[in-house]
């Protein structure tokens, strides 16, 4: 079969050509004569791709040389656990601004480990919008302050840095991570799963200010601990070494499209195409305020949902893959990241266009 | 450049017939139109590829039915927190039996989260040997009784399982893992990061009774508790896909081989005529009580050390790659896991005789 174009938000969709060349290299990379799932990651071989994946990542977001950037295992439910443990220390308050079903995990997980309090929600109406930050309930005390820049299940993205003042502001970036510029300066700690446009599952980035390193609480395993893992390199111990070459390859196409200028350019096009078609429509709506719409995950609903099995299908047969809403939140979710090609994002609306036409 | 003969101790060498396959649907698994990489994790195409892998391991390790089967992040290194995180509720006190790096790092870690007693160690004579059962200094209210079967650095094996009486057995069998049949229902908990005889590094396998499932001390990460993730069939979060995904294919290609007791076999004939030719030999030797050698991991000893360098550089040129030993030992290691191919340990024995004859 053909590629399909893959809405999946995530594991998600990566460009073909990082596959093309991941399927290249797979027996030999390199004339090494091994693939790089056997190289030993304290080889000279892998630590050359550890440190230029590393090094691209830098150069795409302009990381500033006081922050360390981590190539750690866990997933960002796994940092959900990691930030208390790293940045909690002797404060023990942290505060958390909910937007979305991930920031209400990163809560609760918090929770073993200090105080967590709910600085704002948006749950009372459905994670539809975002609360205004003059209203945030904060802490005076607070380590650190965590918040989900994209939503990935309601579909809501922050558009700006919130100012909250002296707290260090820590973000789950997972779903828009390297979407769009970031002055990472602003931020204490930003985390990242790869699986949406960094790379492949199993693999997570974690970006941290040098003075925020070396406070653990006791109880913070090895693996999760910032200041050892920066001090190996991320190799404390063996890392995701697969994972981290695809996401070298991923970034370098990155570079390759121009950088994170260009992306967010791109980006903009396509998300923007889709919410208008979904706008000017009778038989599609998204209830996100217009003012913190995802530009990567965009639900959507059928005004009949009865036809939604029926949409799937024929979806699913002309080529659009993993359109299902999540079941918190119901009908159709695009997820169109970095790697989903613009004509993925035409092909959507042509086919939401006829559907509608027939069904309608 | 032609494969070569690679003695990594892991991540280590794979199947060719594994990383063909693997190739050859990088791009699209199985008309899907998609890569394994793609995939979401709660797709079927997806949840075949765990389900197919997870029932390939049961069936290679016969895993009785009142055990569940993890697939983690983390690596063993993890699991060195896992472990009393998840076991030592509320007896805060476990063994542990040392006899090499992996089980001093396990211990140490322990020790954050309850009292973990060095019930015997091995390390008065520099890991050469196993203490007597009989010696080992057990509690009387332990948790556990965790061990390493092998040690990776020192190349020390246990060629049984340990009778200690009551407390659960818990095994950080990584280096290991796969490579003989085991008798499963001995253990409570058996672990292990695939990079050496299961698959590529970022997955790491647990085997746990179900009676010690739901005890996980509070500052459990809920990315680590054994519980939550056996009720979400591994997917409490995103897993590590591909490596689960190449750690099936592993298993197949085993499964092909004829299972755990046809490879056992080969194991026993790769490291036995490594042994052999070496305790023969004035010019190499093995520090390593022969009762106790590992067949996974041969370190050995040039007569004169002044030559290492010059046996890494010429074996390299041979085509035999990663042979240096682990600093704390020194001189060489051969690792000979299930997919190094007997030719390999045929190439280096050929290799090592050549090189002590010219300079001998």
């Amino acid at each position: 079969m053909a590629r399909v174009y893959n809405f999946s938000a995530g594991p998600a969709t990566l460009p073909v050509e990082v596959l093309e060349k991941a399927q290249a290299e797979m027996l030999d990379w390199k004339g090494t004569g091994m693939s790089v799932m056997e190289m030993s990651h304290r080889g000279s071989a892998f630590v050359s791709i550890a440190e230029d994946a590393t090094a691209r990542l830098r150069r795409l977001l302009d990381v500033p040389d006081d922050y360390s950037v981590l190539f750690l295992q866990g997933g960002a439910a796994g940092q959900f656990a990691g930030v208390p443990l790293n940045l909690m220390g002797e404060r023990h308050t942290a505060d958390y601004v909910v937007t979305g079903n991930w920031g209400k995990k990163a809560i609760k997980e918090a929770g073993k480990y200090g105080e967590a309090n709910l600085a704002a929600s948006g749950e009372a109406d459905g994670f539809t919008s975002i609360p205004a930050v003059s209203d945030w309930n904060l802490s005076s005390n607070a380590a650190y302050l965590h918040f989900t820049p994209n939503e990935t299940i309601q579909g809501v993205e922050f558009q700006d840095v919130p100012d909250v003042g002296d707290a260090p502001l820590v973000a789950d970036m997972s779903s828009n991570f390297l979407s769009r510029p970031v002055d990472v300066s602003k931020y204490g700690v930003i985390y990242a799963g790869a699986q949406k446009n960094a790379g492949p599952a199993g693999i997570t980035m974690v970006i941290v200010r040098n003075d925020l390193l070396d406070q653990a609480q006791a109880a913070c395993p090895m693996v999760f601990n910032y200041k050892q893992q920066r001090d190996a390199d991320s190799m404390l111990n063996t890392p995701s070494c697969y994972a981290w070459y695809i996401c070298g390859l991923t970034f370098e196409w990155l570079e390759n499209q121009g950088g994170l200028e260009a992306i967010e350019k791109i980006n903009i096009r396509k998300s923007s195409k889709l919410y208008d078609y979904i706008d000017a429509s009778d038989f599609y709506s998204n209830p996100v305020d217009p003012a913190v719409r995802s530009r990567m995950n965009v639900p959507f609903l059928l005004a009949d949902d009865t036809l939604n099995k029926q949409f799937l299908a024929e979806a699913e047969e002309a080529g659009l893959s993993t359109l299902k809403g999540h079941r918190s939140v119901g009908g159709m979710r695009a997820s169109i990241y970095n790697a989903m090609p613009e004509a993925g994002v035409d092909a959507l609306i042509d086919f939401m266009r006829t559907f509608a036409k027939t069904n309608g």
